[in-house]
C-alpha cells in the first residue's frame, strides 16, 4: 500500500486524557482512535494487525474442530431471565436499551444464554454431539473504570467458543485440547514466552477455571509463577490449599508478577443447559443435560499487551506474524530514478507475496525514519540515490536494529525463503 | 466441510411468527436464526454466504481506492449534537444506552459524525485529499416495524464508505466511479439483471440522491423503470419535473415495479464538515470545508433479496459467487467402498481449491436430496454404489436441474476450467 493513500498521520503526542501506555502508543502510531473513555476505533494499520490476530485465532479454533457463526449483539431478556443474569444486581456490566415500544433489550456482554437457547433446535441426540461453536463478535461491557487503554474497553470484539458435549469426561478432553490451542495462539502472536496457564477462581460457574496470563508490569492481576512448569496461580486462589493439591505446585517455588489476562477457559457444566432446557437423548433414550464449556480471547487485548511489551522509546516493534505490513519501503527523494526504483521494488516484493507499506510521501528523511520506527514494521528498506549508486539497499530490522545491504534478488530470497 | 461437523439442521417449518419469505427460507435452510423480531444471528452456512458478499464488496471498494477502517458502535453524544442529530425528535431510529455514571451514549445508526470528527486529525491540507474510508460495521436502528425478515433489521452490518474531497467537481467524479463499482457488486452477487440505479430524494442532505433498487415483489419501495436505459425513478420524486430534466427520462416510457433498496449513494456536501470543523488549506492557504459523500450497502440485505428472488418451491438456489459451498457431495450408504470413494472425491476436490460440503450423515437418500435442494448449493455430486459401478458420478445443477455423469478427472476439469 502507498503511504500517501493511507490517510492516517502519526502524532507526536497522544490525547492528554490517555494514561495507558498501549493506547498512547497505538494512537501516536495511527493504529487506533479514541472515541471516548474505553471506546476506540480501528484505523487502517490497527485493523490490519487486528485482522492478523483474528486469522491466527480462527486457524487454531478450526484446528480443534471449531465451527464459526455470528450471534446478534441485541439480547432478548427472556433467555437471560431463565439463568438469572438479567438483573443489574446480578450482572453489573450490562448496557441496556429500549425498543420504541418501551420493551427493554440488552447488549450482549457474553453469549452463553442465546447460544444455548439456539442449540435446542440443533441438538437432540448424542449423535448431534460434540459441537464446538465460536464467533468473533462485539461485546459491550459497562465497565466502571476505563484506564487501561485497549486492555479493558467498553466495546470490544471477542472470540468466544462454546463447547457442547455429552459429559464431563468428553468435556475435560476438549478443555485440554483447547488449552493447547490457546498456547499455540499466544506462541504465534509473539506472547508465548511470557504467557502462563494460570489456575484461578471459577467465578459463578465452577470452583476453578484457567486463565492465560501474560506477565506485564501494567497488568491488573497478580499471579504466582512456577517458571519451570510454565504454570501459575492467580492471587485469588493463592491461599487455597486445594489448588496446590490439584496443580502439584509448591508455594515456596513461586514468584510473584503483575500480569494481564489474555484468555480464559471455563467449565460451565450443566448450569446453562439445565436452566434453558438443552438436553440430548443418550443411547438408552434417557434425556441428559448437555455439558458445556466456554473459551474466550480478545484480539484487541492481545494487541494492547503486545504494545505494552514490544515497544521501545521510538515506538512499536511488531512481531512479524501480526505486523500490519512485513516491509516498510522508505523512499528518499522523488527524482525520476529513485521513483522508478521504488516502484520496481514495490512491485517485485508485492508479487513475491510480501506485504509492503511504501512511504511515497514528501516528508524529510528524518521524519520518515521517525515515523517508520513509531509504526514498527519489522523490516525497513531504504531506496535513495545512495542505494541506486551502490546497487544495494539498506535493510534495517526494527527488532534488533541490525543493518544489511542487499540487492533486490537477495532481498526477495531473504524474504521468501524463511 | 463434513456435514456431520456442521451442527445446524434444516427445518420443515420456519417459526410461526416469521412472515417474510426470505427469513422463512434462510431459517429453514439453517442459514440464520431468529433471536427476536428484526434481530437475526448467522449460522455457519449463513456466515459463509455473508462473508462471500463482504469479500466482493471489499474488492470493489478497494478497486476505487477505498481504505478500510472500523469505527466503534458506541457513540459520544457530543459530536452528534453539533450536527443536530442527537435528539430523538430529529432521529427516531436511535437506540440509546447509559454509562453507570448515568451519562447517555448512542448506538451508531450511521457514522458520518464520528468519522468526520476523526478526520480532523488527519486532514489539514489539499495534499491530504482525497480520502475514501470504508468499513463493515454493525448499525443499530430502532425500526418501528420489523416484518421484512433480513431486508430490514434492527441490527445489521453495513458497508459504509465516506468520501472526503476538495470540491464538488472532485466529488462528482468519485460519485460516478463509486456508482460504477456498485454496479459491479450487484452484477457479481447475481443481482445485476434486476437492479436499477434509481433517482430518489436526497433526504436531509441534498435535493436528490441515488439508490440502487432491485425489482422484487415483496419490496417496500415503488419505482418507475426505463429498462432500455437501465435507470429508474423512485415514487418519492416521480411527480417532480426537475427529475425528468436531470435524468433525460420520459414519464410515459416508465413502468412501475415494487423494489428493494440494495444500495445508496449520497452527496453530503459540506453539511458535516462545516458543523464539525473539518477543513483543509488549499494551494493559496485558504481554509475550505471538505466536500463529502456517503455510500452504503448492507450485505445481509443482499442475501435476503437473493433469497426472495433466487429460490423455488424446494428451497434456495444460490448463485455460484456467493454460495456457502460450490459443491454438495452427497454420499449414499456407508459401506466401506462408498465411504472410501466419497473421501477420495472430497480430498481431490478440496485440493483442487473447490469448496465442498460433504453430506456424510446417516440420513436416508430422500432426506438428503431434500436437504440439499433446500440448502441450494450450485452443484450436487452423488457418490453411491451405483456411481462406483459405473465409474461416473451423477452431477446435478441446482439452478437448471441439468444432470450429467462425470468421472472424477472430468469433474475436476469441469470445476476448475471455467
Amino acid at each position: 500500500m502507498r503511504q500517501s493513500e493511507l490517510f492516517t498521520k502519526t502524532r507526536r503526542e497522544a490525547p492528554s486524557d490517555e494514561v495507558s501506555k498501549n493506547a498512547q502508543l497505538l494512537i501516536r502510531a495511527g493504529f487506533v482512535h479514541k472515541e471516548m473513555a474505553g471506546v476506540y476505533s480501528f484505523l487502517p494499520l490497527g485493523l490490519r494487525t487486528f485482522e492478523r490476530i483474528v486469522t491466527i485465532i480462527r486457524e487454531e479454533m478450526n484446528a480443534v474442530g471449531g465451527v464459526e457463526l455470528y450471534l446478534s449483539a441485541l439480547q432478548n431478556p427472556e433467555v437471560w431471565k431463565k439463568t438469572d443474569r438479567w438483573s443489574e444486581e446480578k450482572v453489573d456490566s450490562w448496557f441496556k436499551t429500549k425498543l420504541r415500544s418501551g420493551a427493554e433489550l440488552g447488549l450482549g456482554f457474553t453469549h452463553e444464554e442465546p447460544l444455548t437457547a439456539l442449540m435446542r433446535e440443533h441438538i437432540s441426540s448424542y449423535k448431534d454431539l460434540p459441537v464446538y461453536a465460536y464467533q468473533f463478535q462485539t461485546k459491550f461491557r459497562n465497565e466502571e473504570r476505563a484506564k487501561s487503554g485497549l486492555m479493558r474497553t467498553r466495546e470490544f470484539v471477542m472470540k468466544d467458543l462454546y463447547s457442547f458435549v455429552r459429559d464431563e469426561k468428553a468435556h475435560v478432553e476438549f478443555y485440554e485440547k483447547c488449552a493447547d490451542a490457546y498456547g499455540k495462539v499466544f506462541e504465534r502472536v509473539g506472547l508465548g514466552a511470557v504467557t502462563y496457564k494460570t489456575f484461578s477462581s471459577g467465578g459463578s460457574f465452577s470452583k476453578y477455571s484457567h486463565e492465560f496470563q501474560a506477565v506485564c508490569e501494567t497488568g491488573e492481576d497478580t499471579i504466582y509463577i512456577d517458571s519451570d512448569k510454565k504454570l501459575a496461580i492467580n492471587k485469588e486462589v493463592y491461599d487455597d490449599k486445594e489448588v496446590y493439591e490439584a496443580t502439584g505446585l509448591h508455594k515456596d517455588s513461586l514468584t510473584e508478577a503483575k500480569a494481564v489476562e489474555v484468555g480464559n477457559i471455563f467449565t460451565l457444566g450443566t448450569r446453562f443447559s439445565e436452566a434453558l432446557g438443552l438436553k440430548y437423548k443418550n443411547e438408552k433414550g434417557e434425556e441428559m443435560p448437555v455439558f458445556m464449556g466456554s473459551y474466550g480471547i480478545g484480539p484487541a487485548r492481545l494487541m494492547a499487551v503486545i504494545a505494552e511489551l514490544m515497544s521501545d522509546n521510538k515506538g512499536m516493534v511488531w512481531p512479524e506474524s501480526i505486523a500490519p505490513f512485513r516491509v516498510h519501503l522508505v523512499q528518499l527523494g522523488d527524482d525520476a530514478e529513485v521513483q522508478k526504483e521504488a516502484e520496481e521494488m514495490y512491485r517485485a516484493l508485492t508479487s513475491a507475496g510480501v506485504e509492503v507499506l511504501w512511504d511515497d510521501t514528501e516528508h524529510r528523511a528524518g521524519e520518515k525514519f521517525a515515523d517508520s520506527d513509531l509504526i514498527g514494521i519489522p523490516l525497513r528498506i531504504v531506496v535513495s540515490q545512495k542505494s541506486l549508486s551502490e546497487g544495494k539497499f539498506e535493510c534495517v530490522e526494527r527488532h534488533s536494529g541490525t543493518t544489511a545491504h542487499r540487492s533486490l534478488p537477495e532481498l526477495i530470497g531473504h524474504l521468501t525463503n524463511d
